[in-house]
């Protein structure tokens, strides 16, 4: 099949990916809310007791359905929405999901099952803003019961009648010890320009669960490391002096500590502006909606509001090499001293990771000269909600060459030189998990390799510092301690080498050992490439602690380069990630992937995704299990596959994360890496290349195919290379 | 002491580091040529049999004596040259090196000795320029003899009296098989551009022992998996058919197979220029000779001619971080089926891999906007070499923030937006070994992290294929095989936080388990940290293949940071490493730094390498072994610390290898990260940062110190945040 052809299929099926339209969603909404057996109504009205749509999102074809259209150009299946619906105004308040089509013109819905029939426990849905309204109203209660324990302890905030002293709060997940509870340990902050590392020392246990939040009520309370069974036991000891006054020293409003107002010395000047990329002859990237083209290659993106981003269709010069590369799931586990830190295992797709995809900046977030792309999503709305700029695609230079040679004559002169520049594609999103900003970037290099990589900044979780709280982390601020935690991130890499018939194996290194046979009397020892192919889903299963392999090999065994090599692609990690619980301890449970860092199973449509927004609030009993996919045990021998990548680090904290993590240093992913995919590096297409050799003169003869001068505020000398090292 | 002193005080002590000049190795030259014992000669003459300066260097002074101008502003030591001289016109030949100064002009010159003062084997010296030039000599002896052969399984390609089908020839090393021996697998090769890859099925080994090069022998022949005592053996065997005839295809003039010629087709255009860094207000670093500031850095620099890069005196806000940090060594250890590619373990420093840093081109090599820099060499010559723009400097954006964080207020809008550019200069060269090509980036962010990382490139070092040969590699070429071999690189790292008295820790996790203080029935399961001090040599060298800490810490136990934290640095790896041969094992000797990702070690100026440019040719005895600086096993508590780090990867070569290696997912590395040695982020000085908020009117109001405008070509518009998310 001809390379344009491909091309054009693969333009043609982008559509199927692409994220719900506001007219979509809007033509859903209104769908869903006229059938009256619903009973919807506004997901932002304050009762808790409601019918209503929580979230909606693009429900994905199957895959075999859309490679009809991506393959041979067929009609693609009708769009769909995936809903759902909080039914909280009932007598058993549950949580459906449906599908609904076809847009943009629904007419038909049907409830989307769990793997094994599966309920979500209604206990288990993401807090709202409504829900939130509530926590606030009830915190309002226990903080005039406790204001002047907290004035005096903060040398006078307060969370109610405040104007420049105000007390706000962080809740903490999950939210209980076990299936089925609902209740939150929250934590008091100043309410200043980083309140997230402002804890005041004063941490209370709600219980939420009822809908009627008349109902609610505290059951424990934190303070100076003792606890307390409500508020008015607080309050008394700490009149009767039962209990030891904390005070914070004197809050200081010219204390920039948590705030980005530059302060210190630099040895060079930072008030001007620094390196920045331009673009002396205009992009050499092509973006079509949600179809992108760079270099040889071509894909599809999309960012779900439930988790995030995704890339599909990734194809280089026409031939696919994954369906799917997509974000599932990013998690942060603590460890601390008082009941918020020691509660915290962050889920963050159950924090709307998927919708939090916040304005990016030009020239801070991106460059300057990025395409930015607005996204749409909705999530605890009533309304599609624009996110303006959120997503945004570059080109840039690393800096660096991809390829060069100098090739010495060994006599002060050379043969000749070849170079050319390493640019690369990068498309990104960040998502503002509440303190944390993780961005997210797919990075495209023109000679076949993807890198995929998360970056972490934003602010630290921080709580109450103790002594005890040492063992757990470092004093960053006087009453402040960084808790240690290890983000995981999950990856589902759908890679389908050159079609979906794949198999997997191992590449080890073996010493051997034998008589050298230039030499009789002597013995060879070198190593030998020892391979393993993993021929079930459980042998492909990676687990953290154990030896990992040195190279993990994808590759289609009824496909073969020129030279004979089955054509593949190798995973390459950029990760200091371990597990982070032991293993089938309690809210493991809820996230058995990161037991793994990698795992290989056989493509299923049912099994979309990794994880769901119900983990986060019921990680001991989650609707979706990773588990579940390869407890079965399938064979993986020229099949569809999929890889299952787990990164992270460990984070101590230390004093400079303050006022954010910085990003340097703090970036983990994988690379995914042609093994034989080509017949020779596919970015010899690339006519940025330069070559320099001797001319017969002496000069050095230059042969390009880019223009000599640059001049665009780069440079208005023509390249020059001269090649020789003499004598002086 | 003031900042500004400490600053003047760097500046000051930076010529102590600066490499020679020319002035100064002419001087060096005059001096010992006038010396008659010494009785030297050009190096450059035929004969072997001559006593010649083979290299000269600058001699580091001492580190207390460096410490006095550095921190005290004293007097600097006078400045010294290290010279080897090779004594071949002399009954016991003998390599002697000299320590000669002060210079500019030298008085006196004293033998400087190694450890156990081990005399350094006249057979581990380097090839010079004039060995080769014999190498040749022989080389054209045997072709001639073979002449039919290799010109029938060539199609037409000879090593004399040739045009455009020529021979050329690769030789490995080391070159025997124990100490005291010179005789060298040598690879025949077509001479077109990109020879590397050009193997054509004979292997000659060259006994070149003895400086009379008539007395020169071939002591094998390999040629169709064949070995052979001599040329004529092998001839005979060919004409009579005893050995199959090898007939390569038909050589094609227009195969760029290994050139830099773009073929192929791309989806977008490459013939313009892609994306280039500018500078908008000018360079934010300075440079001063080799004294180089930037953000809160300082350092001085130095390219030595025998192993390369080296960064000294590096502070950050004047408080110093490290005294010393150097590339020491490069291997590459490889396997295969040929009796060159079996016998191949490249140590580069016999490379004269110091020494071998050629010309960066602008915009390929090295940003357009960079400072190039010359450096010069004294190595094999008898004139200082000049090697133009070999070193480059630059600032460069990664593209990405710093830090940055959206503060929603989860209803619409925001409470702030922060963010800083991430931008980090870059100090590099590049040493082209034969037919690799090493990018040696030093990278300095502005808070406070130093990245060290090599990057890979170059043509891989390729022999001829047979079909054992797929055990140690892949096939990229009809009769080309890419071997396995694992890349090495050592760097010495004097860590010096805060002073020279430090420590080192190991941190890792530990579960705890303990009841749930506010549940009674239930248990806690979480981390704490886990740390390790290591008070001897022995116990801070972690072995490749044994679990490696999550942290390693060096720190300082007499300086704290504001919050009572013990000043500290931590590294942190980016690498694929490990071991290549077993221990003890033959060459491994040579080479026993590569035993272990990290080692700690006292300071001993007697201790200044790792490696040495003999071991290539001598790793079985050779005159510098890492093993021995640990061997005493001194103790390391609040002791002049220096941590010796191995990186390195496994590269299995595969057609994406063809023409060249290509850099992205083939850089590994280390960060030095500060651990709680500063109070807060130092970057917080930079005054790039810019801060958003709601404005009373409902505006974004923005909080900068850099123009609002960038214009210069990369944009005329105002910078603008909106921060709002509103329902459409
Ligand atoms: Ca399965
Ligand atoms: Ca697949
Ligand atoms: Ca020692
Ligand atoms: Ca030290
Ligand atoms: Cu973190
Ligand atoms: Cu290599």
């Amino acid at each position: 099949c001809s390379a344009s052809k491909l091309r054009d299929w693969a333009h043609h099926g982008a559509p199927m990916f692409a994220d719900l339209t506001p007219r979509e969603m809007k033509a859903v909404r209104t769908y869903l809310h006229d059938i009256p057996e619903m009973g919807l109504t506004d997901a932002r009205s304050k009762t808790l007791k409601k019918n209503n749509i929580l979230l909606m999102e693009l429900h994905l074809p199957r895959k075999h359905e859309a490679l009809r259209a991506l393959d041979r150009g067929q009609a693609k299946p009708p769009r769909q929405a995936r809903v759902i619906i909080q039914f909280g105004n009932q007598t058993k308040p549950n949580i459906t999901e449906y599908i609904v089509g076809p847009l943009p013109s629904p007419k038909s819905h049907e409830v989307k099952t769990f793997k094994g029939d599966r309920p979500v426990l209604f206990e288990s849905r993401p807090i709202t803003a409504v829900e939130y309204d509530h926590i606030s109203d009830i915190l309002e209660k226990i903080t005039t019961k406790a204001h002047k324990l907290l004035f005096e302890t903060t040398g006078g905030f307060s969370f109610t009648n405040c104007t420049d002293r105000c007390l706000t709060f962080s809740d903490i997940a999950p939210r209980g010890l076990g299936p089925g509870e609902r209740r939150t340990w929250i934590m008091l902050q100043k309410f200043v320009e980083g309140y997230f590392i402002h804890p005041v020392g004063l941490e209370v246990l709600v219980n939420h669960d009822s809908l009627d939040p008349e109902k609610w009520t505290v059951e424990k309370v934190w303070y100076n490391s003792r606890y307390f069974d409500s508020v008015e036991e607080l309050v008394e000891s700490y009149e009767s002096g039962d209990v030891e006054k904390v005070k914070l020293p004197d809050h200081d409003d010219k204390d920039l500590y948590s705030t980005y107002i530059p302060r210190g010395h630099s040895n060079t000047p930072t008030n001007i502006h620094g390196p920045k990329l331009v673009e002396p002859q205009g992009p050499r990237y092509h973006i079509d909606h949600n179809f992108v083209e760079y270099a040889g290659w071509s894909f599809s993106y999309r960012v779900r509001s439930s988790a995030g981003f995704q890339v599909f269709d990734l194809r280089f010069n026409g031939e696919r090499i994954a369906y799917e590369i997509s974000l599932q799931e990013a998690i942060a586990i603590y460890a601390g001293d008082t009941p918020a830190a020691m509660q915290t295992k962050y889920i963050d797709a159950g924090w709307a990771m998927g919708s939090s995809t916040f304005e990016l900046a030009p020239g801070i977030d991106c460059p300057e000269i990025a395409t930015f792309i607005d996204l749409y999503h909705y999530f605890d709305t009533d309304k599609p909600i624009h996110h303006k700029n959120a997503l945004c695609i570059f080109e840039m230079t690393t800096a660096m060459p991809l390829r060069r040679h100098f090739n010495s004559n060994f006599q002060g002169g050379y043969n000749f030189y070849g170079g050319l520049e390493n640019t690369v594609l990068v498309m990104r999103t960040v998502s503002t998990v509440y303190n944390y900003d993780y961005i997210w970037d797919f990075l495209f290099y023109p000679n076949g390799v993807v890198e995929v990589k998360v970056s972490a900044t934003g602010y630290i979780h921080a709580t109450f510092f103790t002594p005890t709280g040492l063992l757990y982390g470092s004093r960053v601020y006087n009453y402040v301690l960084g808790n240690l935690h290890t983000h995981l991130i999950h990856y589902k890499v759908d890679l389908d080498i050159a079609g979906r018939g794949n198999s997997f194996e191992t590449i080890d290194l073996k010493y051997v050992n034998f008589t050298n046979p230039w030499s009789p009397k002597d013995f060879i020892v070198q190593s030998k490439l020892d391979r393993t192919e993993h021929k079930t889903e459980r042998s492909a299963a990676f687990q953290f602690g154990k030896r990992f392999p040195r190279y993990v090999h994808f590759y289609n065994p009824n496909e073969q380069n020129k030279w004979g090599h089955q054509k593949g692609y190798r995973i390459q990690f950029n990760s200091h990630a371990s597990s982070v619980l032991p293993k089938h301890w309690k809210e493991e449970n809820g996230i058995t992937w990161s037991r793994y860092p990698l795992a290989v199973t056989r493509h299923k449509d049912s099994e979309a995704t990794s994880s769901s927004i119900y983990t986060q609030n019921d990680p001991w009993e989650p609707v979706v299990s990773f588990e579940d996919y390869i407890r079965n045990n399938e064979n993986i021998v020229n099949q569809d596959l999929v890889a299952w990548v787990t990164v992270g680090f460990l984070h101590v904290p230390h004093s400079e994360d303050i006022p954010n993590t910085a990003t340097p240093g703090n970036s983990v992913g994988f690379f995914l890496r042609p093994f034989n995919f080509f017949d020779e590096d596919p970015s010899l297409a690339s006519k940025s290349t330069v070559i320099v050799r001797p001319g017969q003169d002496g000069k050095p003869k230059v042969q390009r195919w880019t223009p000599d001068v640059i001049n665009y505020c780069v440079t208005n000398k023509p390249f020059f290379y001269n090649g020789t090292y003499a004598g002086v």
